[in-house]
């Protein structure tokens, strides 16, 4: 036995010896890993996929968009949503091709698609109708909208695919799969390069005793490859990864040379967007699930669960300029919603006080304004109290003008407030899950929710259309060029819809 | 506020009448979830894939075998290792082709697969070394070894994907992704079947949060979608499916018309194996990983971890016979290994008494012999502390004649003990992590340990040879059948090699 002991201990020295970067993230540095392997811009395997396998990359050139279609859609998207105020809506040239205005319509199929006019999302009868809906968002479908750059929609799938279809015709122009993970974001795009975030929802084991000791846990780690893949704009092919230790379930964010992203071990890392290269990163604790940076006047605005809190960092260093708090934030809420930032209020929200009622568990979702510039809260609007949602638990608000637009998972609730004063204006309730982003075109509010694009009234809530899509929407603030919504699903589909589908309004 | 109450809790309300099911298994009856959706076993789209995308099933009948070469393999394969001892070897018939005798070699790359010559697993410049080789096994890879029947090699890999290959040829014969989940064990193959286990190795948040509050929590819940898939043998078609609340990553085992299997959720499930229809369940607590129950003799033998216990059940009706514990288990160990059953005796280890040596963490392995009438323990033999492995941890006992063969993660080492008195008769130490069973094969003992297979003589632990495969092998026993080993790969590779490479004893 002493024997065995000394020959145990020598084995462990020499591992330690032979590992000097085990873990590197548990030291608190975020652990970032560039670029990887040798050969990583040649034409060979770059990442675990098998050339000529079903992950391999599929390019089809004749699928592109060409001419005036070229100029559809945004120049270039670099945050959520395209913008701090998260309106998804581009506006249209004066002299553009018909269909630009007139829109159009198709359905693509993604890898894991399940049939659109299914009543209910797979595993149904083992997680039940609401927990399926969530699982399905996370693990099989798109969980948030798309992104349109230069006649092209972009989207991240859960099913581990990243796509790249045509926006007038909804052809596939490349499919690739350069990471074993989730993709949850809207795909950035910047000049030729297209940067897609990996990370995976759960905890390993390792994970949920560290936070059953200590409360908080690193998200993502050892249960996927986290981190940021960039791609090449028109072909679909890695250019390069960054690995970080915590998931990389939000969307990054560009700005200048910059490209931020957030994850699940707390951290906030800026790389260089040409290469890849690590520049700075700051550890704020806890866990960012789905809370995207929103980038605004040389600012980040995100927030962290466990412990909960909202962050006004430099975009220049990282440096943390305020932080906020809503009271009495509980679970993932507030690590879950990327804040709205416009007009120099900062719009955050999040589940709050849990308690059981007859024996359920109940939210009560809290929306604040902040003054952006020194985190002062300006103002409190519980939206309700309700059922527990299951995944993500808050909304993604929406500024625009003088107005917040927010919904709430716990009630089903789209609630109008005024932005500098929280005054409730109009509420409107529709669908059950309400979490994405409305989106504001050309004077009208258009919401995905359930299975169905409704278009609202702005000024009074009053609902004057709705198209049914079929399957189911999670986080999906519809993306509005010209004539056109396209939407993401959790079904794993991209829609495009002709606006003129609503009819006249009512 | 009082009106906004009161509509949400009619909201309220008005779901829970709905969702009559809603985590059904919560309720403490395992939540199974039969066949599913309508038109299961039409030839339309019956789980979340789209036709014609890449997770759709690819059938090439005329790679599958021929003539004297259906006779290759096992008649059917009813348990983890094919039997309750742990032994992968199968005899072939005295007539049979010479290449039943001489062996062939091939290799085939699965969906993710990673260069088998590339020196580190994908992520270890943010994994470490160690922790990239458990996530690699985890989430790209082959974490058990494969199953040889009817001239077929078939194989579960985490890279999504159930394959069927020629096992003369190495030529796919059918690929399929009936879920959008990890497959981390043996295929069982009876009849015109094949069936697949699906989980994933993660917790929710939710679980994070009741493991703190607890102790315990279900694994794989609302992180994958977890149970029992099952397929024509033949062409890879899916016949039906069955839920299951936590993760299924144990390989399942038959007996006459059940088929077993045990889940994160602390349960053991009981199916006509025909329909998959359920026939008991039995909730014993804790979380089974990766324990495949053994069969044996009309009872089942399989572990828990937290709370860790050794269970043997009355394969009939699920009655739990006798329990077992290993003082100090720690961990997931006991949860990880299946337990080898032979000769009267049943042998489990698990990591016990976790303990910082010079500020790192580590454990120490124990074997323990139980009585498999009683559950008396027989003997207690610890193999050695060292640092905490990543991942499974504990090593999977084989027992042959009168001897048992078991490795350890934690030392790198592998011991032969007496089966009935614990009496260590040598050890090997080669490879840094043993976790896989050994093959007794024709007098000789084979070990797929880090990139290689290895070739011992049972009697005395002298190695007489090795084959470097590269890559790196998780739990995978060698397959052997004639003159061939096969062995699958965390690289994401299934590999066939001639015992005739490891050239002449020495």
């Amino acid at each position: 036995m002493a024997r065995g002991f000394t020959t145990s201990l020598l084995f462990f020295l020499a591992v330690s010896i032979a590992l000097p970067s085990f873990c590197p993230g548990c030291q608190g540095e975020g652990g970032l890993a560039w670029s990887s392997e040798p050969g990583l811009n040649s034409p060979g395997w770059t990442v675990p996929v098998a050339p000529g396998g079903p992950f391999s990359r599929i390019y089809l050139p004749q699928n592109a968009p060409i001419g005036a279609d070229t100029g559809f859609g945004a120049s270039r998207w670099l945050q959520m949503n395209a913008n701090a105020w998260h309106n998804a809506a581009i506006s249209i040239p004066e002299k553009a091709p018909a269909w630009f205005r007139d829109g159009v319509f198709w359905r693509f199929a993604e890898a894991r698609a399940w049939p659109l006019e299914r009543r209910h999302p797979f595993g149904t009868k083992i997680y039940g109708e609401t927990e399926a809906g969530a699982v399905q968002t996370q693990f099989l479908g798109n969980a948030l909208g798309v992104t349109v750059v230069g006649g092209t929609v972009y989207a991240e799938s859960d099913d581990m695919f990243a796509y790249a279809l045509n926006a007038r015709t909804g052809q596939l122009i490349w499919r690739t799969s350069p990471v074993g993970n989730h993709l949850m974001g809207n795909p950035l795009v910047d000049g030729e390069i297209v940067y897609l975030a990996a990370g995976g929802v759960g905890f390993n084991f390792a994970n949920v005793v560290a936070y059953s000791r200590k409360g908080t846990a690193v998200r993502g780690m050892d249960v996927s490859y986290n981190g940021i893949y960039a791609l090449n704009r028109k072909t679909g092919r890695l250019l390069w990864h960054t690995g970080s230790l915590g998931e990389a379930m939000p969307t990054p964010a560009i700005h200048g040379r910059m490209l931020y992203f957030a994850t699940g071990s707390g951290s906030v890392h800026a790389l260089d967007k040409m290469t890849g290269r690590p520049l700075w990163t700051v550890r704020l604790g806890g866990n960012d699930n789905m809370s995207s940076p929103a980038y605004s006047h040389g600012r980040l605005y995100l927030a962290m669960a466990s412990p909960p809190r909202l962050f006004c960092l430099d975009a220049g260093t990282g440096r943390t300029l305020w932080t906020g708090t809503i009271p009495g934030a509980a679970n993932t809420g507030m690590g879950d919603v990327s804040p709205a930032v416009g007009d120099g209020v900062v719009v955050m929200d999040t589940v709050t006080r849990p308690k059981t009622v007859h024996g359920q568990a109940t939210l009560e979702p809290v929306v604040r304004g902040f003054d952006a510039g020194t985190g002062r809260p300006l103002w409190t609007v519980s939206t309700g109290r309700g059922p527990k949602p299951p995944a993500f638990k808050g909304g993604v608000p929406l500024i625009h003008g003088k107005t917040v637009y927010v919904g709430s998972p716990v009630t089903g609730r789209y609630d109008a407030l005024d932005l500098h004063t929280g005054r409730r204006l109009w509420s409107w309730h529709r669908t059950s899950s309400s979490r994405s982003a409305p989106t504001y075109d050309d004077g009208r509010l258009y919401i995905a929710g359930g299975d169905s694009l409704y278009r609202l009234d702005p000024k009074t809530g009053r609902e004057t259309g709705h198209i049914r899509i079929g399957g189911r929407m999670g986080i999906v603030s519809p993306t509005i060029v010209g004539g056109t919504a396209y939407l993401a699903n959790s079904y794993d589909w991209i829609v495009a819809v002709p606006l003129s589908s609503f009819g006249p309004e009512r």
